[in-house]
């Protein structure tokens, strides 16, 4: 079975948020795929599985990144003296628009699926643009990889550029509904995943139109919410009889489960970084996941999302990159950022809600944002086997370090592609 | 002449902190380790002199890194779930009393000054610990490096482990005194500079001795100021009759020029997170720098420096990595920190105080923390020539990109030392 073995390293992971789960020179097993859990001796039952020895190196679960825009990946680190709305409008929308070019599609998508690949993220939730094809062909490509994710073909028909403005919302539903037919059952790891880009851009029509789809395919879905206050101050202005932004999409039933009419749809909402008590409220009752992009959040100068407080409130939550509004693909750095920007709340904002600690950052990148794909994100009993293997022997030490001390060193500095030396993927090697 | 050349390549710096000032394949030639200035096209009195030329490369600037904690390089990255005063008794005092064996000192500030001379800095204010002969061995590695620094043997008679604890004012005094005379003129790169720890470290009498001593030599004060809340209260147990923390350093005259006594002592303090209006104005008048240190601002969850606040009231300023409260050596990590703080300050604090831009926080790196060695931080005319050689060709980008977007993308994705193809200190090329 290509998918059973072993990896012996120092494997280091978040069972639970509260603490570090470290087992130096151990060994992972991984039976069809699942992970069966954690040894310090190889117990006699698996020593006839292929044994993958990393020696020295560190063994983490694979980085989840809940939300990131593919087009953007070419626009990286640019452009950031901006706020959002301004951002979309002078950078984001004219690059999205080459995408109508197909070849410019590939040449672009293959950068952001190459940089993917090599680095420490194994599933993602991803935003394409507006374009069907352009669509399909990063599914493809990220079928290839060998990475987990969900792709959505991004739905559109008010307020950005003209070329990016789908003409109208029956168009841009019945390309959905071709773009879903031509994909949905076509990739074993790559899944369509609705995305209306977010309320600014989606007329009433179109939105009722995508709970239609929703309710016919039952695929989960993805956008933006309480991200700045300018595009808030926007969706008051669109949708005065929302009492709050994210009541706008459950007003469709896109907002996680609905009780009232026995639904359950899977949903991750970008940001959330000024969300009300009641949008709260409502995303911990509909179990809606927060993906949060607290580099995106700095750069665009939206704010800081009190992820303590929903944490308390008990709310799923994932970590995004959010390129290019993050300049960075690393779910290592939006790790130190998620700790980095709690300190910030707690320290000039807020001080009853404490800051994460690095337990905590690392656990939503990897079981928090993983809950959204299933049993993902740690090495316990019958969790899909995602590990990245990482060789930090090049970051050097005159003292001796512990295994917590080099597992918070290898995030902090961001150890990347050129120190991961193996990668697996439901117990698919990839690298 | 050794220090007379030409580089040809795209030439990006700040001469005024508003806007780029950027020159597509030309030319930036250096007399004698010092700009003449950037042409276009090279002028004939110039086209006899040895010419570099790194084609497509970017050619920045030397990075200056105003604050930078030698001995603590080795435990960057780690402990970092901690505040201030936490965090130096139980990581940062024990790591520094390991300095006392020179041994150790060697192995651990080889490896600093390997990362340093390999980055993108050129310049650093740099403190060692308190030991005298470790400093010295610091000082010698760092002459040989090439790069051009102030050190400091630390004073520090109070507060710390018994290790790291001097054993009296008068011994540390002495120590300093020979430990100067050892350094003073010996080095032509690395020059003493006096470090009183902190004023938690150092008590009235060791203040006063230090006093004496940059009376007698004339050298310039480094230390650190208004960083943590915690740290600012024990300040005013400590030194109840001082109006603010920055005056208990003026009260010895280690705080900038004194009109009073008629003395200019070249001083930066670290940090100034919490600065009251008085100390700020103080300050100002006495020509202070502070050195802004963001990243260790937010890992050690001391706050926010409101930097356009201090920029608006017209005082010096550079950026510093603060290794480790800082996690990364690199500066261009330290200007988009800089500007990624002083947005959450805008959009969570105080709006009335702008974000800055690249443009402004790129000079900080350059121009601003030059300052502090004269002129320094640019090609214009009589600066000394301190400048990196980038390849920035490694990252892929399926669009064209002008010369700005590429430098921001630089300093944003943070190129490293893999990425610099050379690299000139005072003219003189040391990669």
């Amino acid at each position: 079975m290509e998918k059973s073995f072993v990896v012996k390293g120092n494997i280091c992971q978040t069972v639970t948020s509260k603490k570090l789960d470290l087992h130096e020179n151990s060994f992972a097993v991984c039976i069809d795929g699942l992970s069966v859990g954690v040894f310090e001796d190889l117990p006699e039952e698996y020593t006839h599985l292929p044994l993958y020895d990393y020696k020295d190196a560190l063994i983490f679960p694979g980085m989840v990144d809940l939300h990131v825009h593919a087009p953007q990946y070419a626009f990286r680190g640019m452009c950031m003296d901006l706020e959002l709305m301004d951002w979309l409008n002078r950078y984001t929308f004219p690059e999205e628009e080459k995408y109508e070019d197909l070849e410019y599609a590939e040449k672009a998508y293959g950068m952001f699926v190459n940089a993917f690949k090599k680095g420490a993220t194994t599933r993602a939730c991803i935003f394409a643009t507006r374009h069907r094809y352009a669509t399909e062909l990063l599914m493809e490509l990220m079928e290839e990889s060998g990475l987990i994710s969900f792709v959505g073909k991004v739905n559109m028909d008010r307020e950005a550029s003209k070329a990016l403005t789908e003409d109208s919302a029956d168009i841009s539903a019945y390309t959905t509904f071709g773009w879903i037919n031509a994909v949905n059952n076509r990739f074993k790891n790559t899944k369509p995943i609705l995305t209306p880009r977010f309320i600014p851009c989606c007329t009433d029509k179109l939105m009722e139109e995508l709970r239609q789809i929703q309710m016919a395919y039952g695929i989960p879905v993805q956008s933006h919410l309480s991200e700045s206050k300018g595009e808030i101050d926007f969706v008051k202005i669109l949708r005065p009889n929302n009492s709050f932004y994210g009541d706008s999409y459950n007003e469709y039933d896109l907002f996680g489960k609905n009780d009232d009419i026995d639904t359950d749809v899977k949903t991750v909402m970008a940001h959330c970084v000024w969300s009300t008590d009641k949008e709260v409220e409502l995303m911990r009752k509909n179990g809606v996941f927060i993906a949060h992009c607290p580099a995106s959040n700095m750069n665009l100068t939206s704010g800081i999302a009190p992820i303590r407080k929903y944490l308390n409130a008990g709310i799923n939550i994932g970590l995004g990159s959010d390129i290019a509004g993050g300049h960075s693909e690393s779910i290592f750095r939006a790790i130190t950022d998620t700790i980095q920007v709690s300190k910030m709340y707690f320290r000039m904002v807020d001080d009853s809600f404490a800051p994460l600690v690095f337990s905590e950052a690392f656990y939503l990148a990897t079981k928090g944002g993983g809950a959204f794909f299933g049993k993902v994100g740690s090495f316990e009993k019958s969790y899909e086997f995602d590990a990245v293997v990482l060789d930090d022997g090049v970051l050097p030490h005159p003292q001796s370090l512990n295994l917590a001390e080099r597992m918070e060193r290898a995030v902090y500095l961001g150890l990347d592609e050129k120190n991961i030396t193996a990668k697996f993927v439901a117990g698919r090697k990839i690298i």
